[in-house]
């Protein structure tokens, strides 16, 4: 998607010496920075820093992670140790464990001489089946914005509200959830989001305001508790958010807060949607409330908050009162009943065990 | 309450001269800081600088108000210019043009000489009748905490979730939705609270934290994201809120922000209480969402947030990407259909325009 006009990617080669560039996600919204990948340690220290960050993103920096460090030495043992040490950056990432062990099941096989150049076409390869997967979320997700457009007054731009990060700075490019909103902006369909600004770490203040109004998509940045109100006066048309863990049965566990906006959508009529690859899908799990455990998070991000000063500097203040206790989980879960459909790369099902496995038939109960 | 183990009010008289103290609002929750008001002119100001705030505590002030300036000059052109004044101080505060209108009336009729003695006099029984208020306010919500006590087991103590500040700082004393918690400490049933930081002006991390920790209750600061979340997992026995505004059909406009919890409390069969004095009715609305106006604030409210650095320093911080518009909705409305209850002074009435009308026949409509 652009920035200042020029289309990005989130993770590039930098150049043909097999240097990889990210955009250092830590300095957005304020700075717009690139950094080079020189090393296996950089691509660990990208990921444990949260420079990069997003599911699909972080497994692809993994992947490339493993080419840098065969570029060093392709031996077997610098293989598993590249793997090991990536895999261990954040222990919980499905995704970044999914990448590494690819990585290694497409190298161990091979001579170590050919094992550098397959490294880089295997990481290519896992971005540009995450770049596919992101795009076909965003031609389902148009014709839904499409159908919702054709039945309402041609006044104002279609409203839709989403929550936390999931666009292309999550991913490689397109994005999950906002995928649906640059096919949109392509497509000439006037569309305006109302950006939740997704306390405690401000995921959508930051960076889904920053990609959106980088890409000149119409966007409005709300408090997080003015989701509902909006909804109730009839200013939102449809909500669309990602989902970091989903049930066979179409539970939805995205960021802590999405479950109340579902809500709100329910009570006024508004529909809601989830955008997920189906790698998130946890074919496994049948009772999302019950079974998907949620992260309890560290009690600084909710008593201190990261923002830019007068001066330019960027830095942490505290915003609870001194000595009170603190508790942060980091997501929720949406059940079903509450979700309107989800759309994934093969197109938008019931959210439901019956209208998941219609799309995905391999992974039905038999 | 207590502060440093000692009883406060507010607003008190700071000595025999007449001069009043109040808590210095914007200061807290890093600094304790008494102001002393020795003239209209200081009581105008703490109005208008929100050093104080909350509709009763507001009213209060500006009768006190009135009072510092007849004790500089008792003739009718300063009575009549010190209540102009104080009003436009914050022109849609309905209890601050009540209050000094309330000073006006009893101190017009008397003698120039009779009345700073009134002034102050008059302007103390404002202030006890809204602590009375309070009390009874706590008196009945303590009632329904016993009986959702004696439902359920004893192992933990009872989980209250509260959003913005409806304590004893935006009153005299006690307070609306923490007055039950309050007599609920007091009568020794183990209480705790979870705590709505309540963005973008964050009343509930600075002055319900504060607040409560001050006077030893237990309590945890959440995201206003995480509340679903805790209700689903059963971790909320009921929820109380105060209420700006609330229609004689029992819809209640309160924070922005309430309505969500409330949804979440009905999908989770958490009591929803909105706990207020009569004062707050509007006996001439009877559609909320449809008829109560809802006060757009400054973008800047969002954008920014206000918080201590590690240097000890309060100051304001950017944190929205530069750029991106916004929205700032002050309130919302939490339609009757939500609220288990409304607990007014004088007991706890159903959220409906007969049982309001049971409470307060004076009001019914013939």
């Amino acid at each position: 998607m652009l920035v200042d006009g020029r289309p990005y990617r989130t993770i590039w080669l930098a150049d043909a010496s097999g240097d990889v560039a990210v955009i250092d996600q830590t300095r957005l919204p304020f700075e717009f920075v690139i950094r080079t990948l020189r090393s296996v340690a950089d691509a660990e220290a990208a990921i444990r820093d949260m420079v990069v960050r997003g599911a699909p993103l972080i497994g692809v920096t993994a992947a490339y992670g493993v080419a840098l460090a065969l570029r060093e030495s392709p031996d077997d043992s610098n293989l598993a140790a590249a793997v090991a040490r990536l895999i261990a950056t954040r222990p919980t990432a499905v995704n970044l464990r999914w990448a590494a062990q690819r990585m290694q099941q497409a190298l161990v096989p091979l001579p170590p001489r050919e094992r550098v150049a397959r490294a880089y076409a295997e990481a290519a390869a896992i971005a540009e089946e995450d770049v596919e997967a992101c795009a076909a979320i965003g031609r389902h997700g148009l014709a839904l914005l499409c159908d919702i457009a054709a039945r309402r007054a041609r006044d104002r731009p279609l409203n839709v509200l989403t929550h936390c990060n999931a666009g292309w700075l999550a991913c490689v490019d397109w994005g999950t959830a906002l995928a649906p909103i640059y096919a949109a902006h392509a497509a000439g369909l006037p569309v305006h989001v109302y950006v939740d600004e997704t306390r405690p770490r401000s995921q959508g203040a930051f960076l889904t305001a920053f990609e959106l109004g980088a890409h000149g998509i119409a966007h409005t940045v709300i408090a997080d508790n003015a989701g509902g109100h909006l909804m109730q006066q009839g200013d939102v048309d449809v909500c669309f958010v990602g989902s970091d863990r989903t049930t066979a049965t179409g539970d939805v566990a995205n960021k802590i807060g999405t479950y109340l906006k579902a809500l709100a959508a329910h009570d006024n009529g508004v529909p809601f949607y989830a955008a997920l690859p189906a790698s998130t899908i946890d074919w496994s799990l049948g009772d999302g409330v019950g079974q998907v455990p949620i992260e309890e998070r560290s009690p600084r991000e909710v008593t201190h908050v990261r923002g830019r000063t007068a001066g330019g500097d960027c830095i942490d203040v505290e915003v609870v009162a001194p000595g009170s206790p603190v508790r942060n989980p980091g997501f929720d879960v949406t059940p079903a009943r509450l979700v309107t459909g989800i759309v994934t790369e093969r197109g938008v099902a019931q959210a439901s065990r019956a209208g998941l496995a219609a799309l995905y038939p391999e992974h039905a109960r038999p």
